[in-house]
């Protein structure tokens, strides 16, 4: 193409410089190549791809007849230009240490089936500047969602990107959601330690916000508790995506337990099975046994719970309803924004799924 | 726009017009926007983006400015139009179930801020046809390059793609590859059992093909146990990615080995840390320990190894290794794709990181 030609392109040209541009730069077949094929114009073949039927049928099916021949590739950057769809959804993760993560990613992933969407995914390891970044540069290729794990960056900042999103298992206030429910979980959790006969509920958790949903789990768990009058106790600690570091963490809290309660029939609430299971563990290192003056109970239902040394007991999480859930938010979402009016949600939607008690062998 | 307007425009204008398409599909500020706040023309816009030195430096400040007060997002999609790049890399992992595979991912997702390029993930589950319907999609969204690790579709057909491949513990006669030595790890772990006075060597493995890196493990491990003429045995069975499956297998298999060798000292090299666990866990079940008649060895070195009741001995490939020379031989092909003249590849390139033995409590 020579810029120093003529000034002046008829529109269908302008239309064949986009795609060939588009063509040249990925060295697939051109509108040139398939020009010299069918011995049509390039403005012909431009409009066979963008007003076929100014074309005859016969004609239309000798250019077809030419793309197989040439093994023409639809180029989807064309498409993007015309219809503003990438068909890519952003996923950002805390990490994939957390088998709850890992099954989720695993779960989402395969909806690509269901809805053809494609997934750039991230583990941000709660590097929130990085996150940032990331999100940006993917708005930048017109991705047409995200669904966001990470809980680095608020809600109401998320919202301001403009774009549809779903949140599952963090903050949620100004964006959709998909939560277990979390106050039934800890009250699921009490219930059984309760049944167990436990002399001493207690619950290792993060220090969390009353707006991040796991933080129902903490309040269900004390309800019961309290409607029961059962000596309870809640530790507060971060533990982190080290294993080394949760194993230092929950030894010790171990020894802190049987020195406070040494006779006590303790009942624990974990706040997650990868922390259940570095619980069990530690305590099967110790004794040879589960001793039975302890009881564990997980949360997730991930993997690792049920092919623990002991299958452990846990509040399961429905990994796969969650992350049908919210793709089908999602992709609602996603959906109206192609329509020529779309209509804003007038506030985000928030679906709660009931969590599911898995009894197996540590309660 | 109006269609049925003059006939001609100038290529400003077709440049323009693309930009504009891309700007009104996404509603972000348009050249119009930029026109309109500025006082230039929409011509002077285009200058400013496509040949910028045409505009004098105070005019240029004027638009930039105005581009921080419209809060004009740079449009990505417009600049694969103008680069051809996408900074697109797909990654096929055949599950998340497997613990190396997710750790795998985990690595070469931090890559992100080494490299800036963003990953398309999917897992597989060993469907051909999703798989290549999912790669041909991404190769219509010009990605840059993929990185393999699911074994479903041959490397000759890889290849056929014609983009930088680098393929990950799979065939790879005709793609580029980053593998651990597999025969030195097999080596490593037939001499660690050796060490711990075995009576019987026991390698557990699928019926692998010699095509495959994963082929070298069980002759490193045939291999010594020949040269110092020790009993062996191999084990072929489909360990699947369904624990139940994997675990009344190896339940059946633990039955046949305490029949067949009864009072022997059974060491067991297992083909990975996750089925090593699965192992290990119903030994504990069985004894309350894991007998002195056992002795395991697993592969990978991945989380589970170390997390497990009793931390395990095994061949640890170097994960994050792998993962950043993957990246470095895509990175480098996809570099070189993007000069003038690129230089393809004579041969596929094959880089063979070394094993490193771990000794934890099961040797």
């Amino acid at each position: 193409m020579d810029f120093r030609g003529p000034k002046c392109y008829p529109i269908d040209f302008c239309i064949y410089f986009c795609y060939t541009l588009c063509m040249m730069k990925s060295k697939k077949v051109t509108f040139a190549d398939i020009a010299a094929y069918t011995n049509f114009s390039k403005t012909t073949i431009s409009r066979y791809f963008n007003n076929p039927d100014s074309l005859t049928l016969e004609n239309q099916q000798k250019i077809a007849d030419a793309l197989v021949a040439l093994d023409y590739k639809e180029n989807k950057v064309g498409r993007i230009l015309a219809s503003g769809k990438t068909e890519f959804v952003g996923i950002l993760i805390p990490n994939l240490y957390m088998h709850y993560y890992a099954e989720m990613l695993n779960q989402i992933l395969a909806t690509y089936e269901t809805y053809g969407y494609k997934f750039l995914v991230f583990a941000g390891h709660e590097k929130k500047d990085v996150e940032r970044k990331y999100i940006e540069e993917l708005l930048a290729y017109n991705i047409e969602g995200m669904i966001v794990l990470s809980p680095t960056i608020s809600s109401e900042e998320l919202a301001a990107y403009n774009i549809p999103i779903v949140g599952i298992e963090r903050e949620d206030r100004c964006i959709c959601s998909v939560n277990t429910d979390n106050y039934m979980g800890g009250v699921q959790a009490a219930s059984l330690l309760k049944k167990c006969g436990c002399d001493i509920f207690i619950h290792i958790n993060a220090d969390l916000s009353k707006g991040v949903p796991a933080y129902g789990r903490i309040q269900g768990f004390v309800d019961i508790c309290e409607e029961y009058h059962l000596l309870h106790e809640l530790i507060f600690t971060d533990l982190s995506s080290s294993f080394e570091e949760n194993r230092t963490k929950l030894f010790q809290i171990v020894e802190n337990l049987e020195e406070k309660y040494p006779l006590k029939k303790k009942g624990i609430f974990m706040p997650n099975d990868t922390h259940a299971n570095v619980l069990l563990n530690i305590l099967i290192q110790k004794y040879g046994e589960l001793p039975s003056t302890y009881r564990i109970v997980g949360f997730d239902n991930s993997p690792i719970s049920s092919e623990a040394v002991i299958p452990t007991s846990t509040v399961g999480q429905q990994i796969p309803v969650i992350a049908r859930e919210a793709m089908e938010l999602l992709s609602m979402q996603m959906t109206e924004r192609k329509k020529r009016k779309p209509t804003p949600l007038a506030e985000p939607i928030h679906k709660i799924i009931p969590p599911v008690l898995i009894c197996r062998e540590t309660t």
